[in-house]
């Protein structure tokens, strides 16, 4: 297979030079041939090229850089509306107004999503997923008029890379697979799998700058801490149920 | 970008041979290289070869053949219980009980599953996902002895292709992208979108053999009709909650 599935790393910076509409388009078409639930294709990809439109839409990201400076930013969303518009055209009663269809809708649009980043890093483009697509789900809604039906699950800012990061590390491959069955982790176990991690430079540096003791606090003290967890959490929800995913 | 992504398509029938252990290591390798929410690598992958447990596993997923004739099962999982271990080990309470942290997991879980199916099928492998992952997770998670803080979302089953089938049919680009703003679709958009769909052979065979009047009928009353989704919705939120991820 192509080597871009090892050495890709995430793009935060981008030259300020256009992705072309014919390219954009062949990664977009890329995506569209990936799986997707029943061929319901219960997604949509919402693109944001104008300088204004990323601007009202930083907020959204907290004003992470990426998304004003990259020149194109993309919106993943699970999408029932145009479904559920085509099934009352044609004497047909949808019942997508439920947890399950979110859920399928979703996945239908992380596969495209995933699906539209490869693509795109295999001609050499740099991607960056923002997860805040999930927390401010509300505020993306507004900016980019999506109705009823329609929910932000991914935003994904891409350009051609302007500084390239050193690859982050990742955990060892047994960290993730199981064979047959989960074999849940000793205190051995994760002691092995975390060693090197914690070994690192830059994950030393990272519990100095945030005045932790272990790598581990950085985490649920600082960068994905429990109130902010369930502050969002609650949001998100309430947005599904908003946008009419959450009657059953 | 290679012509994998424009060419390929689902499938079901898989030689007998085996997918060999380091094809399969690589192209998992290639997954863990993704993007994963703040490098937390909050998914778990379970691999399935043994016949028995695929057996086992078959009524999860309605006894599609695919289950016991593939190589290869892959159940891909939101998993923040390896990262919990951890935070624990390290004087660290995470905070990852609430419906956000299951979102985050199941992204992150979904971003490998589609990277790791892009990655097959460029070395010529064929997959086909499973949506009956979502639908009867609590069988899945009794087979597998899947701890609290995972929760199955996606399965695929992956092998040498034996049987290719037709490249099924997308709707237009501008069925799925917007530009930015979502343009919400009139009546006529319906119809041009859906025209050429509607009147291939293969759906108005779909229509007959399920003795409905339009295609959208087939959807709504046959295959994923309203009592199903609202039965599996609930079981599916069930299953969150059990697994440690509705605290809030």
């Amino acid at each position: 297979m192509n080597s871009t599935y090892f050495t890709r790393r995430t793009i935060r910076k981008y030259e300020s030079r256009e992705v072309e509409e014919n390219l954009l388009a062949r990664i977009l078409t890329a995506g569209t041939r990936a799986s997707t639930t029943g061929n319901m294709q219960v997604y949509s990809v919402i693109v944001t090229r104008d300088d204004d439109m990323k601007k009202r839409l930083a907020p959204a990201h907290f004003n992470q850089p990426m998304v004003t400076e990259a020149p194109v930013v993309l919106t993943f969303c699970a999408d029932f509306n145009r479904f559920n518009l085509w099934c009352r055209q044609r004497d047909a009663e949808p019942g997508y107004d439920n947890f399950l269809s979110f859920m399928t809708a979703a996945i239908d649009a992380l596969i495209v999503a995933q699906t539209v980043c490869s693509a795109a890093e295999e001609e050499g483009l740099g991607i960056c997923y923002l997860g805040t697509a999930t927390y401010n789900a509300d505020k993306i809604i507004e900016v980019l008029d999506l109705p009823t039906g329609v929910v932000p699950v991914a935003t994904v800012t891409i350009g051609w890379p302007s500084v390239i990061p050193d690859q982050p590390d990742r955990l060892p491959l047994e960290a993730v697979v199981h064979h047959e069955r989960y074999r849940d982790f000793t205190p051995q176990m994760i002691e092995d799998l975390y060693r090197e991690k914690e070994a690192r430079a830059d994950s030393l540096q990272f519990i100095v700058e945030n005045g932790k003791k272990t790598l581990a606090q950085v985490f649920t003290d600082v960068r994905y801490n429990k109130a902010d967890n369930e502050f969002f959490s609650a949001k998100y929800l309430e947005v599904i149920r908003k946008q009419g995913f959450m009657n059953k």
